[in-house]
């Protein structure tokens, strides 16, 4: 049960809606769900806002199903992410009106179409158009979470006029997200360039002395650039998620 | 020149203080200086909203002095980090009013006390008592920049209910630095408590297969809890920094 | 021969159930056993109280079947770990009562049903639903040597009430294993709430800077609870056959 | 307040021996004590049977000493590892009567000597002379938890007859403790020739690719001896409280 | 042209047997030969006592079989190692007398079996069933070059007496090639046991923290023996070889 | 629009045989051009002389042939590195005069043959048969952009009279690019040969210790010879493009 | 001899200037000359175009200044390199006009100034103060090998104008070398900037998960800019070296 | 006891002259002595061929000098390697008859010369003036266990005729030995031309991308010579050992 649910089932209350017997009832619904291979961690949403994402990566398709059914049950809005196409094709068959984002392998499940949460709004930047997948999903995370997002993409560093053409859009953002494989120095860039949370995502794409985003991470790390963070190796998730809470500032 | 600076100066022209000459002159006062071995880039300030700091590593003390007496004459407002005994030594003989933080190995000069920036606050929470001068040097970066901030100590993950007492304290802030050496677990159960953006700070205290930093660093890439973002090993001042960022909300 | 039926058999010399010459002859069976690829080490069971188990990988299904048959028909139990697709066929087509544990890629032969050894029992806990396959490992290892043993799933530490209503099985347990990917912080948090040996098992779930069970292992490694030992990445075999000898305690 | 003194106060109570009151005021003593550096977590000894353990490594002699003193206080029994040479000199002027472990670095404050725990003993392995320190260390570490224990130096494989010559004190132990260096092979070779648990500790004694306990680190985790696990580089006090955990079986 | 069918060339030459313009064409026979893909280096016999070597990764087998048939043409023997199943398919269809290993993945073509070089041989003792092909690899090479060679197979260091068993026959080497995978410990305990040199060859049989073969490779050259010396992970053939050196002997 | 043709333009604007206008069109042509998943840099080829080389890596077929499309209706020349077999099918079926170098995994599209850039030529030197289409890339690269460019193959160092017999060849050159996987020893010697810049290509040919081309890489950064500089594993590329911008000289 | 040398010798005996027999006897002096310790390579000057370059690191002064002797007396040009201070001050007080270039660590002994070689110059760009060793040697070794040569400090890419102000110069370069540290992101910018060979030099300037360089080689090495080349961190040496051989040209 | 020792005592035995009893007593002399560190395996001359050498690192002072007092007493013949300054002080106190070898840090001590064993020699090269150390660590070693041989320094890849001129004294080597630091060349260029065991021992002499040796052991591991075997960076012993188990043959 998300904060504002829980809000709106007590003013319910209060306003005679709903009987306190069955709030009672639905608030009393166990945090904790035990599937034989899961447990659900429902006071999730209560305690950070959202409920639990599930990260697709090493779950069979009939198990992603089933913990998506159980957290879109309760709380009527699911993220899953590194969905494998099997689990993708599992969901879309379990849900008609799944958004499946492809490219990003991300699926989202939802009652209604999120307000937009905070005042301001996420840019993504992206260097190559090999890194897109990765950008994407910091995109559909920020905005399934409900914030406002926007992609910029292929400004890398050697052809800076690309970049600097954005100068404005960068300054306007509340929260910026850059993505970037090879050697990963846009963050640097465009950190020296705003004035605002930087959150860096180092991308796969490359090879050789590249160790699959190594590189690129380790640059991110090390940015000259201050207020410069990083998250895992192609975890777009992960980025759109903290820009999202960066974003939405505090709630009241 | 610091925007807020910039604004009052423009304002001082329209009210007739100021000659927009005597403006003209100081605003076009060239943004970058140069010295024998450095560029200083005082159009940072106006750029990202502080002038640039200063990285202690590798630089003499007569270099760190004399960059420090020009961004000292321009902003009024200096924050130098990593600076060893000798360099602390000159600089706290150049600037008797120098603030030397011995422990976190930073140096603060300033004209003035910053007015507390944003409306929340930045929490920094660190493992063990070895990780503190890395949580102090965040602490001193985020009030020299504004920041209001506060430091909860050694509430490592082995005895959660150190930690969990403090639970009230990690909700009501803007955002969370937690700073933590060996395994660096902390992030993942703080973040599971909390629905604010979280910093991850790894130290380099541990010995063996810690490789001075990397098993931290690596668990909180790979943390299970949505909303982390990380910084380089012991870069106390990049988590101070970016933290300060997300707490300062837009400027207006 | 393990110990007991070489004392079994010691008895019924006594009690004239067995004639001194043919308990020599089946003492006397040579030790070791020469294949054209493997050279079986029968004495095992005698030295460390259980037959040779066989390590599946890298084997062809021809040469895990011999093996498993000079095994079972000298010891009556045989545990093989790792064994893929086609040689797990094998055995089962060579074995009909051979149980197959698919997820966790082991084949367990015996010819009855262990006792129960030692007063207490094993409990192992994972981390996330991806994690359980070598959490199974652990359970079918443990329980083939003769433990009883029960497994907790899915208590990762970002929901720490899930793990913290587990807390009395915790401490019931005379031994615990922790089975971890990610950021493996879940040994660090088991370890401080309980006063039992605590056998970590990181494994490769994760991606990018997780370097396939690199950063489990060297948080496990590094983990702020005394008690915890570690065993390879992936490796529940390994812990579920230490966590037996823990739990059997001293043969009398 | 160890579990056993907590039984016996409570006996005390029953026996009219302690008022409930005085008893009431001892339980009731906070779990958690603050200092500027450090938050004691006294109830560690309820939860694990043993008071919190100093880790010297980046601590000041101040910090050291405050801390033994307060732990001192309230539990009559502290260990003090990775104590650096002017911490150590603190602590004995502070506390007369430590004994001072030079070689492994420990200090160990007691009241009263501890029984033995546990029915069997720890058996101490050493495969080279430089190796001592480490595995006095685990010594030092499971004696002061109440485990009798015994060191055996000097048994590296490269001189079989050596090691094999104390084959029946291997196989007398409840649980065997491994040092050793260079390949770190002596956990295998004593794996297969006991039922034991075996806790394997690679050291950083070595030199060119052997990475400071890389080396052995990695040997002792791909062990083909089943049965071992393994703990951090150079990590006696680790090994040797294992171990204790494992020798006293489960308290009654 | 190899040495001695030089030497055999110039007696021929005195005794009248062949004439002097015959000799010089073919000695003069270029030692480079240059093909589009390859530049043969048929001096090779004659500096180092072997024609060159064809590896066979990373070449086509259009390439694999234009080399062999001229290597063959000039000298009568080939080895090719690291023959991939179709270069090894193309290779049998070429000359169908190609004597296949197909374990081993090598093919070997001569006019005539070699004749015993040297007065000892060459013994590889292999760890476990798994590290085979890579055995052969060395078994095939040796025999190949002329050395007289055996293996055993199976005698890791978990049964020591499944070793100790063939003291006799390790002494009787003239060199030892010991195979091991896991945790390499294999060379440190037979190079105890033996004043021959020792050849150690890592193999890439293990998994998690073994990372392909870097955990043996380390052991083996961290070994506490004396006399032992390392070619890299799986490289049987570089071990076979350099066994065959030592074994030869001084040509005479 | 590369520097030639833009002279080329303004001097038909010079000589009245374009208008003004019609030129001013032509430059005023965008510098950046949008794509859905790229951002062309057509301004490359005026800053650094050659336009935009596609990477094709991660990206699908579709996006390179749009790509491709752009840059060739722009600058009439296109050369696309790393083309995967069905982008490879794709760009030959959209462009049917399309050189396509398998190997060597480039396409280049071009309106006219380049004329030789530079007096002098690029030569090529590879170490074994399995650098070749490492060496190639650098090859095509190299003429693509208008160098003479040839190549030498198999001349590794354990036959060094195949390489001293190129040495006139090798002093002729203005650049020499030196291929080379395994142990990367070539470019160490053939610098000590020649005064000429040598640019050194590790290859990711060999296998266990060799981690995919770490070894050659790391020796040839560390290589004794002087005016040895490096780029990534397998980048050949990288290796003909720099090599051509050293030919060229100064463009007048 | 160095190749200008030698003509002159040679047009000297043409003109009767020099007898054949004294040049005979100055062209004959031995190419190699043994000291204990050392075997010096005067033909390098020959083959190279400069005579052998004195390395420093783990030569002691007495070995250094002995070698300088040697090749003083044979070249009148000696560049000795990471020169430790004792063996710096052992050349000076040998060699009273040594030049010393205490920060770059760099001695040079020559008996005239050189004249500038080629048409360009070699124009070397450094990122932050901290890394103006490692320029400053690259620049030494440029001029002492006759390069014109100039340097641009502390222009790091998080003030990408103070780069942008110097792009006039950066084109006027007949090749650039870029020295940074922290995450290496200079060469980028600045390829994406000139149409000229780039040379990349990592520094060993950072912290943390910088491991000594490893983090800017890696980015360096994976530059989206096409044409840069790499030398080993801190190697300002090799880097001017080969910039030299870049701006010299073809010896005419 | 050394076999040849043991040969002369039972020939004494059989002459008479010495009594089966006395003999009895000096054969049966405790093959393993325990001192309170170490427990030293006398049985080893017999086993190996040469008694226990003492590896200094990590030993005090007392503890080396009180080890070689044993092993001198009983075998006459001592080798201590890696001895740091104060024990080597010690130890030439103690035994003021030591040899000891400064710059390879090995003290000798012996009651006679070595008869030079085998018919051939080991002939050890070494890439530069700053790896001498090591090779003198190998001579020592070599002849210390009494082989001839002898030692040719600096003659590093890049300057080829200084290595080509050693050709001949290259093929008469029963063995060689070849010592480089940097990219660690040499062994494949002097692989390929002789035809004898070659043993490659990697320095740590190097800086950057280097790591303190890695770079020329990956590159020697991989070397493209074949017969090319390897040792432990810096471990000139261990490749002086080797060598002369190469070089002695057969004892007969």
């Amino acid at each position: 049960m998300r904060p504002a649910e829980l809000r709106a089932l007590l003013r319910d209350v209060r306003r005679g809606r709903a009987t306190p017997a069955a709030a009672a009832r639905r608030i009393a619904a166990a945090p904790v769900e035990r599937l034989e291979f899961a447990t659900l961690d429902h006071e999730r949403a209560l305690r950070t806002g959202f409920p639990e994402v599930i990260f697709g990566q090493g779950k069979t398709p009939a198990q992603v199903t089933a913990i998506a059914r159980r957290l879109f049950a309760r709380h009527g809005l699911v993220l899953a992410t590194r969905v494998e196409e099997p689990a993708c094709a599992a969901l879309a068959a379990a849900f008609p009106r799944a958004e499946v984002h492809e490219r990003a392998r991300c699926v989202v499940l939802r009652r209604r179409r999120p307000r937009g949460a905070g005042a301001g709004h996420v840019l993504i930047v992206c260097a190559g158009t090999a890194d897109l997948p990765v950008a994407e999903e910091a995109l559909v995370t920020a905005r399934t979470l409900g914030s406002r997002a926007e992609l910029v993409a292929d400004v890398g560093v050697a052809g800076l006029h690309r970049l600097l053409a954005h100068r404005r859009r960068l300054r306007a953002a509340r929260v910026v997200v850059v993505v970037a494989g090879l050697e990963g120095a846009l963050p640097s860039v465009v950190g020296g360039l705003v004035d605002r949370p930087l959150i860096a995502v180092p991308t796969s794409v490359g090879y050789g002395a590249h160790f699959s985003g190594l590189a690129p991470l380790l640059a991110m790390l090390n940015s000259c650039a201050a207020g410069v963070t990083v998250v895992n190796v192609d975890n777009g998730f992960g980025a759109g998620y903290a820009a999202h809470l960066v974003n939405r500032g505090v709630r009241s």
